[in-house]
């Protein structure tokens, strides 16, 4: 397995392998942040008000599935494993939520190279999918994804 | 086709059948919602900036595409088409992103019931599988995706 380099290095479809690995740094997910994205996305009582989560169906809050995305895009983001080429996402399959993710966990992204397709010879962009698993801090996986993203040719 | 009532009362997976359909209310999606969102959870130019967008591969600002599913997500949930029950996520598939979507376009959720399991013998909770169409103002789709969702059976 290769480990991605972080680097500000920009990186072109030729550039990438299958097997290439990544992990992200830890992040914290606080109450604070799981309400505030239930707040403006996803207004269930268990995402958004401690007090009625409390009887609901989780016991307490729980971040809503669709903040796990968008925390693994982030951190899929800020590793800049492609330097500056931007991350052009065409679309996933298999998104599974595994487990709740409450106030407190830390969860880190891995992400790896499954499937790379140069482009058509009239395209400029080639297809990376990647899987992508996100664990917990009991090394536990709350989510998994194949993420289809197009990425830029070398310019000549 | 049935349509989804809008209403408070609260529905179970017996009260779910295939064919259903429901639409949203449009919505604007806004350059202040869009760069926003980019903020916190997809900072690449094209989500952020407005100059910098304007130099890059789309010509401008677009919203990310995970703002997109979360923006489907609030338009479930605000429709309360399950009354009070909680819509559970199980995951998500074949989901595509299609089109960009610019500051002041406007988007609706399509959404219509394509499968619909009840819970196995010893479980509280039934699987429907929706899909979920997002259109634009010129009836284009804009993201396509099939959501996994668990529904409670009828308390006795």
């Amino acid at each position: 397995m290769r480990e991605s380099k972080m680097s500000s290095e920009n990186r072109y479809i030729e550039d990438l392998t299958v097997g290439e690995r990544w992990v992200s740094e830890p992040v914290v997910v606080s109450a604070d942040d799981i309400t505030q994205f239930g707040r403006l996305y996803d207004p269930q009582p268990f995402h958004v008000d401690s007090e009625l989560a409390a009887q609901g169906p989780f016991g307490g809050l729980i971040a809503s599935g669709w903040h796990l995305a968008a925390i693994a895009m982030r951190l899929s983001v800020e590793a800049r494993s492609f330097g500056g080429t931007p991350i052009i996402g065409a679309g996933v399959d298999e998104l599974r939520w595994l487990q709740p993710v409450r106030p407190g966990d830390v969860v880190t992204l891995e992400r790896e190279f499954i499937e790379i397709t140069p482009p058509r010879s009239n395209r400029d962009r080639g297809t990376v999918r990647s899987r992508m698993t996100m664990r917990n801090q009991r090394n536990e996986p709350v989510m998994t994804l194949q993420a289809i993203g197009k990425i830029p040719t070398r310019p000549q």
